[in-house]
């Protein structure tokens, strides 16, 4: 159960008869018709190219995809789990590895408009523990890679100690140099992520997944996104696979604890969620128009060269060549995309159980672009 | 899947900075956290009171209450499917028999809304083909069980037959002499609420299980609520059990199709669904304030005398004196009971697969008034 | 449970030294090992099959083979129940339609050898209620279908009704005139197999449903095969689909009460449960080497013309031109097929949850044959 | 799939006449029927044993006993798995810990009746590279704790490492001083069992894994059996769970990789299979009749001293002072306890996926000991 305060209820009344008309859109799962609308036919694709992906191995997957803010399509195939033969229910939760960035990202911003956070303040402001490295490194560069600091090395992504906190987990790369002088070149690092997360527990005073799950989780009703807490009991979790390194069958992953990451990749979700989070980033609501203007605009290095990375978001164009913000996220056991159109309002997301891809990045725009294209 | 018409997107945006912060009220399964809030105790009791019901023979069960028009507690207990050992989850979809009626009001009222029913109009003004009982019934007579038709008799709760559309149903008992004179006394028929499937038919134009569909789940945003239709693959139905006659041992439920009562007694739902449902009921949004009001009034009979029940509502007192609205269910394999208190914003629901009871409605009542009594 | 009456236990003892060598024979599963053994290709070639019959739309399948009764490929594929999302496993229970024949087969020759039975008899001996047709018709016709009695007609293959014991069953029928005079033509009746049940309660002096679990099921070890009781709890069995009628989609078979016709076509088990009785129908044990003979020899009309048919089985060539003794089964929900090839010892069997086929049992037998052709 | 060779079939046909009445005994899951029979109060009695288990808060758990080679109780209680929700089922597979010992025994027993193993001889014979410990350690004294070995020290319980083979795991204890000088005092120790997997494949020229697999498992008919191996997929393997230290909720158990003790305590069983094997371990057969009684009788000290283990198996009485052989099993997220009454016939065995006990030795020789006194 996640944290009801009282103290919510008397505000969310004020909203409720205005609220009404929007609570279709966020449906958990979309109630199965007979009934032919204007989607029938992206959905259909939908389907068949989820069961394109399941028949190049992938033992399992969820499916998602909202306009305006109204979920449209929701599913699930294949197995959570094959040892006990569990399906795929589009409440099934998976690895979302680096898509837990851009919900980190959110906690930041919400921080900056409290007041509580300049993104350009050096982050030994609210992390004094974290070497110093010579030249500022500010949480916008951070957030952006451009810090210059280093992603995974080695046997890194298969970490099975836990960290008990947010601090301790730094301690992996904090001492190691810096891959490039800070704010001049693009480097992606689920490090920097982690240091935001020492950053946040500063600025608000809550511990990481406290402030997660009260502020972000159930400000956006993500009622099926957590922590991937190894030892706790954590319902609909799905089962993680990899291939078989010499003969290509499938096994299970191997062990992991998630704990030296959350914010950079530790997030358990599901693909409804994730599109229902896409769709709260679509509009002005949890975030000010102005700071997800700021979030969604690909931050340039010193030198003036633009990247193509916001604040915990990608900002490009699909293959398409239509304007797509975008994460991926790869997992142990996980692999995943979350994809928002903002000029026709789609979100798409796919997560999956499966360490080895089975899906392009292309595809899942083309599921997801076949519902912008319907015509209204 | 809904229709999910293209013009309503562009109205849910108008509303979408306004709702965010409500969103988390219509969570479809709340997240698991070991936070505790003030509703803790609140929650165990409840999962106390489901055990206990268990450890009466009830094979399976789902519990929600929503606290103004949030869902804060919802939990599914015991086995969806003995056969399959499938346990209960909160997205079950449980047989909620006469919580029928009050999903069917609303659809009502909607129409009297839009002007387009007549409460007091004779019910042949929209079915013709209803016989004439030399007394004028109007509509709101039948929808407040005053009209004198009676209910089923015999062994009606076991029909079989499948019936292709509303009109066929009536005919089990349009011909039947009335029990009272019109107006005269209460006299619960669910025979009465199907005739007012055959009235929402002609009013709205559309056929009933559309209309509700299309009208009343999906603006509610009620996912995983459905009529029970027998030959359709609907996912998470539970299967149904019932005591057997002689020796007490748990069986299956007979056979039935409730295709001749959609209206009084044939929809699915799930406890979240419910009190999902009971909280849009609170407050003006589907239903305009003044329609609220005439709802939840009792009517009363030519005579003065008022009755418990207004339109398609009981409305009395909770065994500890507060105001409730209210009703139970009871079908074949399914007993169910959804209870509104106006007054501490509590909805709650139950929903069983036995046709045998094993529990009261006052435990119920108990569960549910240990969240309204939060000091907040 | 079934009986295990106390004096079994002695008798077992006396075999144990020598049985258990043959004990992994009888496994419910065959243990998952990635070693690679003589039927390693055999069983590729089963799977591939399997999956090949699930893309044309069958729900659910489960496919067994033994060879020298030793269950060497036992596996599961899609769904038990699709509203649930249960997957099929080896021990889920299907409606095996006329498959019941060859097990009541198997009780009518007991009774024979015990010299309770005579299949020269005329059937009115045990069952006096049985109408005079004119002209003798004896077990061994019926069980041949030579007896000139008929088939289902009309909607009988739906039947909703609860027969409470065999005698009532045979009402459907025993009036009707004959199809042919006795003896003199082949016509499948699984009527006529509902006679035999009578026949068996006679002869027997126990119930047909006693006698079959008391003596068939519970002496071959067939622990998943049981009568399809409705009301029951019958533990993994699967839901049961057919194709809509116009549109093709997947839609639950209609509900039918198959109590009319145990012997005939009344039976739950699992494709390993039918391997192992196949097995078990190669080899003197259950029954002895003549009567074994007997059951496999088609009969012959009057006038000497040989049937494909002996007591309870069809006796033919594979499309490969070997000798199978073999019967299918269809059923609401479901088709089977089982086969035994008496020169090589091997037994296959299919069992899907399906009314509409999508396999053919030319394939069934070419996934036999891969396992009989291995070089020993 | 178990190693099926194709020279075993042959083999198997001699026994089929004299095995098929045996064949009732070896049923995977008993059928269900609702037949009272001579067990019928103790099987209430073990259900309600069960009950109260789970009532104590074990998650899961199954429980079955066999009278004279019969299965004539078997059934799973709670939950496999809490996160999907998943029941046990008789055929759910459970961490048997310390009862992979008498398996281990069984095959080092069957290559001393190969000639292929002696007893008396040390263990160096076998595995030259295990170091001198001054006086001679045989292979005898180490199956019967009085080799002087030490047992797990620290945190060895929760290894996570993998070991690819069985000599890579001795180097664990191998180098560490003996506890008591050879055979002059009892000391439990698992990793004795390690290094009798050694002597095993060194005296049977597999490897420990394939030996136990193709010669035990598959020679006794324990389908559900296997190395606890964590990559591999493995159908019906539990979940494991222990009480949270400091609050006592449940929780994941920690994961282990029980690579390095897969003769002392790393093999997955079901109850069902445990009463199997304790049947096959009651008369002659799999191991001849001498090879049997040496087993059972409890070694002695060099002094003379008697202690209350054989070769792999405890041998004293139960609390009600009946002869037993037994041995439990405590394993990380898993307990349990097999026993044998050799003068009754009776074998009965319990597994659970909980680390924290809930149930006494004492409790389960209850549930048996009702089963013997059947008066027959």
């Amino acid at each position: 159960m996640s944290k009801h305060q009282g103290f919510h209820i008397r505000t969310n009344w004020a909203f409720l008869a205005l609220a009404v008309s929007f609570l279709s859109a966020s449906k958990a799962t979309i109630a199965q018709t007979a009934t032919a609308d204007v989607y029938t036919e992206a959905r259909a694709n939908a389907d068949e190219q989820a069961k394109e992906w399941l028949a190049r191995g992938i033992p399992g997957l969820a499916l998602a995809v909202a306009v305006g803010g109204k979920v449209v399509y929701s599913e699930g195939f294949g197995y959570a789990d094959l040892e006990e033969r569990v399906p795929v229910w589009p409440t099934t939760k998976f690895r979302i590895g680096s898509i837990s960035k851009p919900l980190t990202a959110t906690a930041l911003m919400q921080l900056v408009e409290a007041g509580k956070l300049d993104l350009d303040a050096p982050v030994q402001k609210y992390v004094p523990s974290f070497p110093d490295k010579g030249a500022p490194i500010t949480v916008r560069m951070v957030a952006g890679h451009i810090a210059g600091l280093r992603h995974y090395q080695d046997d890194e992504f298969h970490i099975q100690k836990h960290y008990d906190n947010v601090l301790d987990g730094l301690k992996i790369f904090e001492n190691d140099p810096l891959v490039s002088p800070p704010g001049t070149e693009f480097h992606y690092s689920s490090y920097g992520f982690n240091l935001l997360s020492a950053v946040i527990e500063s600025a608000s005073g809550e511990k990481f997944l406290d402030y997660m799950e009260g502020h972000v989780f159930d400000a956006i009703g993500l009622a099926h996104t957590a922590a991937d807490q190894n030892a706790r009991i954590i319902e609909e979790r799905s089962r993680f696979y990899e291939k078989e390194k010499k003969d290509g069958t499938l096994e299970n992953a191997p062990y992991v604890d998630n704990s030296y990451k959350w914010a950079g990749g530790g997030f358990l979700s599901t693909s409804e969620d994730l599109v229902r989070f896409g769709s709260a980033m679509l509009r002005p609501g949890v975030l000010k128009a102005a700071t997800l203007g700021e979030m969604f605009t690909p931050q340039r290095t010193k030198s003036g060269k633009a990247t193509e990375y916001g604040i915990g978001w990608f900002v490009h164009k699909s293959k398409s060549g239509k304007l797509i913000y975008e994460h991926s996220g790869g997992a142990v056991g996980g692999t995943s995309q979350l994809i928002i159109y903002p000029e026709s309002y789609v979100v798409v997301a796919l997560v999956t159980n499966f360490s080895d891809g089975g899906w392009e990045r292309s595809e899942v725009e083309t599921v997801a672009e076949k519902f912008a294209t319907v015509p209204r």
